[in-house]
């Protein structure tokens, strides 16, 4: 049996710049382990980019944006043209991604994965959509093993953009109305949790809104009572066009050895799908942020991760992902900038005064 | 009798500005507090800068540089001597804060309110050094009330520059051996807490030297037996020629107008003694990060404060505010920049699908 592309293993990270990076920052004029997360930050890139001085020049970001059936089931607080719409606002350089994406020099392109209306031709988006938005997973499986592969590929096709493009650290975000209903969905499965241990407001339901997309969700899970160590069949049954992307990007970019900055919540869910499609993929994760969507913790805990910032966030795109992108620059700058005790002539740890 | 100038009133925080701040945030493209602090932190702003569209162009960093005569106790892990040996760094470009006011396009200016050696004329170094090191503490009051209010017009003067030079934003940051010690002991009486509870590695104790620190500071603490509500005596007992010209470019910064953003333990031990030689002073503080010096949560508490970062940074300069930079500044571009629903015309919560 021929392995699909994204069953074939990760790149091995680099030991040996790791150690080096290591060995650096022990040199710095700085008591050792004050700088904190900004030093094992350094220490880490410098083994996912097999280079004891790792830099972030250029940032690929991408947006996958998708619209989901499931949101006839009235389980989000806007309606579902605001998908097609923010793919407009996107291109046009309105939206909170745009604004950051501009702020930090990086790329940015939207692939358009299956909007439930036509956005009509944008600037720096790319239409792979393959469908009208997922069927609604209450009634039928969200998507067909065929779309499932067609939105694994668009994943991978973006990381493969953002190599020729020379990145040194990938972005992946996403839109799509009803899309953390999606994500609770496959959270719960594949942590076998009730949705109540996982739901929450998404772009901002009421407790009663809440309550009701709990309820669809356990029923739609109730309904298809699938393997849950099936991780396919699971992405089938209740992800989004945009989350398979994420996960196809995800693992693509732990192939070919480009670090992830994952966002928040539905990235999240993407991330632990690649970890479980292809074990060993969280090894070139770098953990952005705590969302504020409760369920966030329980797939961090479930991937073992470590965000560098808990400010609140919950809106998605890549936009938390985008602002932690600032403190990894900051990590990469003090370690190659920062002059060692030898060249500053400051006496070490320890020393006598004279 | 006549009131110092640090005992003149603060600025007014613009109410109008804030509240229009706000009510441009609830336009923009994305659901309602979906940017968690970004969002607030933009509010904020707004009313300190009294412009409803903020901004952080020019910003100001200065690192105090003293000695303490409470190193003699063995208190810290480093000599004294490196207290001007970073003052070279400072100047030369090596050290963290260097890097970082560089990346941050920031300037930055050391002021050398009284190493225990001559750094000799280095460039962006200005000399105001008020003694050569603070008395030793254990023995008798760290600096007298003269060197106290030379100390504050130090840091007058610092803020003073800054305004001049049209900054929007005030980073204070300082150096000196020892220093943790003096601003554990101010913490223990402003609080009224045994040096148990807040006492910590510092630069990188270990146990037993952390046991040594806490029962010099104790037992100094007893020695003096003042009234904590004397703030200014308690300056005097226990504090740095550092920590006094940060409380004293605190009070003038929030006495003209321009919002500081404060660094870790020292700097906030700084800043809860301007807000008590001045209550209202901490309006104007935005709170960069927690350190991981133990120490500090007690004096954020004290403070009501809700830093932006927790990244484990215990290394001072300034170096978590210049971290922390970064973020008030995406708060402001994505406040300034991101299209409102109307202008991307994207339908807002709540309404109907076509």
């Amino acid at each position: 049996m021929t392995l699909h592309w994204w069953q074939q293993p990760v790149k091995a990270i680099d030991a040996d710049a790791q150690q080096a990076a290591q060995q650096r920052q022990s040199q710095l004029t700085k008591p050792p382990g004050s700088l904190g997360q900004l030093e094992s930050l350094a220490i880490q890139l410098a083994g996912l980019q097999s280079n004891a001085n790792p830099v972030i020049k250029q940032c690929w970001m991408a947006v996958f944006a998708a619209d989901h059936g499931i949101a006839r089931q009235g389980v989000s607080a806007f309606p579902q043209i605001v998908t097609t719409e923010m793919v407009r606002n996107f291109a046009r350089g309105g939206a909170a991604i745009s604004v950051l994406a501009a702020e930090q020099n990086a790329r940015l392109e939207v692939v358009n994965v299956g909007t439930a209306h036509e956005p009509g031709e944008l600037p720096g988006v790319i239409d792979q959509r393959i469908g009208e938005g997922t069927a609604d997973f209450s009634q039928q499986p969200a998507m067909t093993p065929e779309q499932r592969l067609q939105a694994l590929d668009a994943g991978r096709d973006s990381v493969q953009r953002a190599l020729d493009a020379g990145s040194h650290l990938y972005i992946g975000g996403e839109m799509g109305i009803a899309n953390t209903t999606s994500a609770t969905a496959l959270g719960c499965v594949l942590l076998q949790q009730p949705a109540g241990e996982l739901v929450g407001p998404g772009t901002g339901l009421d407790d009663s809104g809440i309550r009701h997309k709990a309820t669809v969700i356990d029923a739609a899970i109730d309904r298809h009572n699938i393997d849950p160590a099936d991780v396919q069949q699971v992405l089938d049954c209740f992800g989004g066009f945009e989350i398979a992307a994420l996960s196809g990007a995800f693992i693509h970019a732990a192939q070919q050895g480009l670090p992830v900055l994952v966002d928040g919540f539905i990235c999240s869910v993407a991330a632990l799908i690649a970890e479980k499609l292809l074990p060993g993929t969280r090894q070139w994760f770098i953990y952005s942020h705590y969302s504020a969507e409760p369920g966030h913790r329980a797939i961090l805990d479930a991937l073992q991760a470590e965000p560098l910032l808990d400010l609140g966030m919950r809106l998605g795109e890549g936009s938390g992902a985008a602002v932690a992108l600032s403190l990894l620059r900051h990590a990469c700058a003090l370690h190659n900038g920062m002059a060692t005790f030898e060249e500053a002539a400051v006496s070490n740890k320890d020393a006598e005064d004279d």
